[in-house]
């Protein structure tokens, strides 16, 4: 039997996953345990140089007709076609891997129903964490695990310009343009820099661990732009690095808390060596107490690399994973507001400023320290506005 | 339907395997697809105030003619007699799921033939890494990259030992009375500090990653008992941990070389960052780069989460997993000796040695230098005899 399988979108992420595929064929074959081929590139543009140019097809339904292709990868990014696309071929039972947090973030909970419907599969490893095994670690290795708390470093661009910030003393603006030049960041850098790509990851995470689908636009964001450079300084001298962290706790009562924001992350915590273009999610459960997922988040061949993987597991797979899917969500009773959040802060308040205690940090920036006891985060917003704080920062606990 | 399932030994491992399904055992229920029940527990000992202390047998044979239950976790360690039971249970059928790496670094070669055989499985997330899900993502979720290279701190009981000599500036001796006073070392603690414990762990990792089983008497295998506190420090000046790394990489001819030793780490390496009874592996491969797997090594519920994500997978998997398997390996020409280990060095020579370049660190203690070029194993002997080096150690690539 030889499987025939369609990459829809031939940018960075597709055309990774058919070099990846062509390089690795023959051991890729072998995890399937079975013959494989891409039948079908789906991109608007020609690519006549290409070895495999032969298999591009402008038209969507020269896949979705063809009862050949069992296997869909979607790289093509954004909600809609791709939405439209990988519903079409759910419900011709052909299972579909997606790299798209988009629309994982937006749609995964239909789509998810979809499959279960039609007796296919719906995987996004590629869609948090890039190539670093993530998903498939947290629903079925750690499965025997309640799993309490998510912590991650989920989006590169922001873990660069803070690395940036930190290790050359590059000011924020500086840091965002080698990034750009560098290809790291986009030239609207907003939904990286602001975090709602790593808001729409830790929207999977949440849902994939809690059951039921929480959307981007119930998750407290706040990205890195008013990340100063004296804070990362004063942060390090604190026993601290700033990161970008996006998090998802359960509270007592069994709701949730995801949120994004920088948050100081102490030097003890291996998550505060995941630098540059990295990332990384932390993950606290009570059988493992907690592990850690390292590797690139982006990029064309790790993001290739995920979503391949999850291609020959939708080859070994007859049926739907069970284990890896959540509910719809009607209401969202069960995330809790960020008013809720309770931390140690960090404060930087001005030199002269009285109210502050043992171990502060003063410097001609202001006066820096980290609070001995947990605020909330409305607490937290006050006791800023009462110091005249000019910048006021969770700590990761 | 209800799934049966017999914990083979209720020493940590096993104790902690039976508290974790207990407390757990809707949502492991709900993972697997279907109800689950210890029935039998195999132990020698009574153990009459547990709750479930009808469920003890001391009988080996109530387990495997018992056709009901088709899942064993076996947590007896050692070779015998785990090595007769677990074949025999995978004879009659039943999947087995184990934490012992001495018995499948000795037997895995056998004990995956005779699941094949049987149409059952074989197990052993929980040998690697404890608590650390590693087996799987090597060959699930990166199933379409090809592995150059598998680097891991795989020892707790060293790293703990190394970390303190780092941090609290310990001798070797005093590190290790610590980590027996505080239950990380066993009484006789050569399996641990000789490197035996680690050896055993990247021959299940060789194996899984080329193919083929790699003996424990073939490798090479140095642990860390004569690392003076004076290179930990020197090594630190010079950007460097020392850590008791288990390496194998793939040589150009298609050979592999594992090994294990102290290696200098670079602070710029993550795993650098990996302190105290903590493990991590490293992997390094075409499509991802690299990625980093993170967390407790060893201890009750770490290990039994690991070995119960082994038994829902067994429960799940109604055929043999055929992705996570080797070949016998009749002879040994496939494994590379150490000789040909090639890398730079760290030396620390006498005060008054002439033959160190730029950069050399020294005090009182002797001259400490990475060399600028790589040398292999043989060369790196060589050159430490002619500079009558006190110490030599190779760095981590």
């Amino acid at each position: 039997m030889s499987v025939k399988i369609a990459v829809l979108g031939h940018g960075v992420v597709g055309s990774g996953v058919a070099e990846l595929f062509f390089k690795n064929k023959k051991s890729i074959e072998k995890h399937a345990g079975c013959e494989m081929d891409i039948k079908y590139i789906l991109d608007l543009r020609d690519f006549p140089d290409l070895p495999y140019s032969n298999r591009f097809t402008k038209n969507f339904d020269d896949i979705l007709n063809d009862d050949e292709v069992t296997a869909v990868a979607e790289c093509m990014g954004g909600v809609e076609p791709a939405y439209t696309f990988v519903k079409a071929c759910l419900e011709k039972g052909k299972s579909v891997s997606t790299s798209n947090k988009e629309l994982v973030a937006a749609k995964g909970d239909i789509l998810l129903a979809t499959a279960k419907e039609h007796n296919c599969n719906f995987f996004f490893e590629a869609s948090v964490g890039g190539a670093i095994p993530i998903i498939r670690p947290l629903h079925r290795c750690l499965a025997a695990n309640d799993i309490d708390k998510v912590a991650g470093i989920l989006n590169g661009t922001t873990n660069f310009i803070l690395t940036k910030m930190y290790n050359d003393n590059m000011s924020f603006e500086d840091a965002l343009k080698l990034a750009q030049e560098l290809g790291y960041a986009e030239k609207d850098p907003t939904a990286d820099v602001e975090g709602h790509d790593a808001c729409r990851k830790i929207c999977i995470i949440s849902s994939l661990v809690f059951g039921k689908h929480v959307y981007p636009e119930n998750v407290y964001t706040k990205g890195i732009s008013e990340i100063q450079l004296c804070d990362v300084a004063d942060a390090d001298i604190l026993g601290h690095a700033v990161k970008l962290v996006a998090s998802v706790r359960r509270l007592a009562d069994g709701r949730i808390l995801p949120c994004v924001m920088p948050m100081l992350v102490s030097h003890e915590n291996i998550m505060a060596g995941v630098n540059d273009v990295f990332n990384a999610v932390l993950v606290y459960a009570d059988g493992i107490d907690k592990a850690m997922f390292y590797g690139r988040g982006a990029g064309k061949l790790p993001t290739a690399s995920a979503v391949l993987g999850d291609v020959i597991e939708a080859v070994k797979h007859k049926v739907t994973v069970f284990s890896q899917t959540w509910e719809s969500s009607a209401d969202n009773s069960f995330v809790a507001s960020v008013d809720e959040l309770s931390a140690k802060w960090y404060f930087r308040v001005p030199v002269d400023c009285k109210a502050v205690g043992e171990g502060a940090y003063r410097d001609d920036n202001g006066t820096s320290f980290i609070t001995t006891k947990e605020l909330t985060f409305t607490q937290a917003k006050e006791k800023a506005e009462e110091l005249n704080a000019m910048a006021c920062i969770p700590v990761l606990e």
